[in-house]
């Protein structure tokens, strides 16, 4: 019990020290952006609420990794401690902003409107541009917010890393870290958008790379390298981690393909069918694919008009052919290779932070 | 004669060392890119064949200006010196970056295909993609593209900078103006979009903030004040610099919303009733919305099927109710702003390089 609630305190104590940072952040930029006219500011105000709405899982990941490894008689005393400590926080919240920019990007890619059952920023520009604007334009001008807001986090982003109160060769480091993760998501989400666009062929190794590149490699690899250096770790300790988040991460993205198809969407909250509708090329229909009930599956696959019936349908072949079972076994394989590596170097106090995270992976139902 | 020799040679090895800079910064991250595959790859190297295509304006002004701000014993010798000039050419060739990448971004949100009479990166994917991509989903993939190069591209910016090889408070300097800089140039891009979608309203004053932020910032004032931040020039003189600079890019932008109207289309390349077909909300239509002509030219503005007899009525129009002559004298104020400035603290050095620019703008055709 003592534990627990020690525990769940120092997470609240994170969220509050990340949320002042975010809100900094934000606010004086916000602020700035007053100069230069209403619309302007709009945006600022607007990716404020969204960021500080959010769940600060990178940023959580990144400071529970750092203060685990940190040894015992280091924790939290010395000036240097508090200010890298200090420096350490900055990143994980630059790390938000940067998760809320490729959101941002994705949406407009994606044409999206609204995320989590509330009007993203683009929708929310979209509902207050609607009288206002010339026919038919209310929405070109929400999505080019959305473009030129993503561009700004972007911005924000480097900015926190570039002038981060690190030694140079760390802070180099860490923007080596940052391009790279920048460089997979995106190539991750070009994958992602050829796969739904059928420029590029839909085979699971594509797929799982795609997964692993849009998301492992920025809410996993990223945090978690991140604690590693701004916490002076080994390097055998950062590659550990850093192999051991991509593994997590990969099993995570495939949970959410198995929720949005099979999952209860009284739970999840989500359209039960809009993986089918839309037509996205999980590994859940790259196995469908290679089976002789694809031939009845690809009728229904990616009709936007697809009735429940029809998509109840789908769900019983998708299971009855094994591409369930499939992606389950998948998920087991990634788990595996995520609990071998925690055996290695990495240090116990670390262990149990990637344990609790993986342990949100059991029972989830959304 | 000897002057005109040495200045043209000058600039073909600033051209050079330019280029070479960039080849470098894209070279390397297109080798890298190839790890992710064929279409990853694309972006960077269709980026590199646009970027290095380009005419180098705001780094051969930055290098111009840097260099004119030297103390002749101080040029190029000293060790000190050597470095400080190969960071310059670097931030140099990263403002090439930032450029490309608004354009790109810019041309994602107005739908174009086209620059300068040839494929874009957009265009160039979407004519790559028409045969593989599902029915109507080539330009999808092809803005796709367009946006997430143009992420790269703002994050490459970010690098070069971050790492400049400066003392640290020069570098967070720099840091500053790259964030001032990205903060009007989009501000500058949304008034556009507003004042296009019809979500703001187009009057002069607005239009000419517009067209400040938008184009003079980055082109003018941001390498302007970061020649003078690298050359350590007194901050009066950066500031009568930057000045100067915003005077001048408001008077190239005038002049071509002028040329685009009104200049001979045999030698600008562009489709003479292009700005009235797609209803810019340019300088000159915010005059003629004050006139009488007005009500007979609103019926023509903003119709894309504007036939060329009624092309040339309007042109007609815009030129009796005075609004040529109108945007002429502003661009005669904006001049006189700009020589008023010239006399003040500016190095003779440096004016010569600036009336070398202002140059340009007389004579100027295209």
């Amino acid at each position: 019990m003592t534990i627990t609630s020690s525990h769940v305190r120092g997470r609240t104590d994170l969220c509050t020290a990340i949320e002042d940072e975010l809100s900094g952040l934000i606010g004086k930029r916000a602020s700035a952006a007053t100069a230069y006219g209403p619309d302007f500011a709009r945006l600022w105000a607007l990716a404020g609420q969204n960021v500080l709405g959010g769940k600060f899982v990178r940023p959580l990941l990144l400071m529970e990794t750092y203060d685990a490894l940190q040894k015992p008689h280091h924790q939290g005393h010395g000036t240097t401690e508090t200010r890298r400590r200090e420096t350490a926080i900055t990143i994980a919240a630059a790390i938000e902003l940067l998760h809320y920019a490729f959101l941002l990007h994705d949406d407009v890619i994606d044409g999206d409107l609204v995320r989590r059952g509330h009007p993203n920023l683009i929708g929310s520009l979209l509902a207050e541009a609607g009288e206002n604007s010339r026919a038919g334009s209310a929405l070109h001008w929400a999505q080019t917010g959305g473009i030129l807001m993503g561009d700004m986090l972007l911005a924000a982003t480097h900015q926190s890393f570039a002038r981060a109160d690190l030694p140079h060769e760390l802070r180099l480091r860490l923007l080596d870290l940052l391009e790279h993760t920048i460089n997979e998501t995106v190539a991750g989400e070009q994958l992602d958008v050829g796969l739904g666009d059928g420029v590029i062929a839909p085979d699971l190794q594509t797929i799982l790379v795609m997964c692993g590149y849009k998301t492992a490699t920025y809410t996993f690899e990223l945090p978690l390298r991140g604690a590693a250096a701004l916490a002076g770790a080994d390097f055998g300790v950062e590659n550990a981690l850093a192999t051991a988040g991509r593994h997590l991460g990969l099993a995570f993205q495939l949970q959410d393909d198995l929720l949005s198809t099979f999952g209860d969407p009284r739970r999840h909250g989500k359209d039960p069918f809009s993986d089918l509708r839309e037509g996205k090329e999980t590994a859940i229909i790259a196995h469908a694919r290679t089976t002789n009930a694809w031939q009845d599956i690809e009728a229904f696959f990616g009709r936007p008009e697809l009735s429940v019936d029809d998509g109840e349908h789908v769900r019983r072949h998708l299971s009855d052919c094994g591409a369930e079972a499939f992606v389950q076994g998948l998920i087991e394989e990634q788990m595996q290779a995520f609990n071998n590596q925690l055996t290695t170097t990495i240090p116990a106090s670390v262990r149990n932070v990637l344990l609790d995270l993986a342990g949100q992976l059991e029972g989830r139902q959304s």
